[in-house]
């Protein structure tokens, strides 16, 4: 059981928008500053862009920003526009008799993904970025990406998405 | 998020063993009954047999049994096993800054593991056998299996694992 990369990935470049208010983030900027490959950024920002939590700004000084409030944005928000916390509503075995009736696994299965739908429901973006755990979330690439420095092999900032 | 299929398959294989106490099973009776490829079985019962789960006993009338009595076994047990729930315990971004700490986002989401964990930990096989929802674990197929009909195409029961 765990998250999977590209929710992980589509979670970082979200508080990575909500790091940088009214500065629009390029492509090359967000992947150097989360650690994400640039080619898997698309695969993640077109279910963000499509549910219209992010939006796309053209041209010089152009780039990605968040179009809501990071406080109107949830953890579930995020993971469910990119992949989904998978409920059990049926039968994984597809039993006639059971139909959407579950049995005591599957019922036991889906009360955790209930669990974790309400503990990612209720935890705002917002939240986490004045969280004071002392570690602010991507902070030292953060200071890397402002100075135009690459955290991973090639690639310069300033590029339009 | 979602629970792997090899932890799905692994559960339904426990269930179904624990559905036959002192009736060893052969991977053509699990698989039928469990609806998971015969195939897909010694990947979910190689781990199961190293951690001392389940054994397999050879010969005529010969399978799988359970090692363990069925109200020691969790739902954690099962899915540590195959494939561990995963927790977060340092920085996925690896930043020397954060190292082992972590930032409120990767916190938020290992809270959420940690949750799961709790509540697999607390779940024991023999609790969902003796659940009344109205719905058996895997007992319609129990019901076919026993009958020696295949849940799914090809396949007769009666070979050793």
């Amino acid at each position: 059981m765990q998250l999977s990369q590209t929710a992980e990935y589509a979670l970082r470049a979200v508080v990575w928008l909500a790091e940088h208010p009214g500065d629009p983030q390029t492509t090359q900027q967000i992947a150097d500053g989360c650690k994400v490959p640039v080619s898997y950024l698309s695969k993640v920002f077109q279910p963000l862009s499509k549910v219209g939590m992010v939006s796309a700004q053209r041209g010089l000084g152009g780039g990605y920003v968040l179009e809501r409030d990071v406080d109107q944005i949830s953890l579930l928000d995020v993971v469910n526009a990119v992949e989904p916390v998978q409920r059990i509503r049926s039968c994984p075995l597809k039993l006639a008799s059971h139909g959407s009736k579950l049995c005591a696994l599957h019922q036991s299965l889906d009360n955790a993904m209930a669990e974790v739908e309400q503990r990612f429901g209720q935890i705002m973006i917002g939240q986490l970025l004045r969280n004071s755990t002392g570690v602010r979330p991507l902070c030292e690439t953060t200071g890397l990406a402002q100075l135009g420095i690459s955290a991973r092999a090639g690639g310069s900032p300033g590029q339009a998405p």
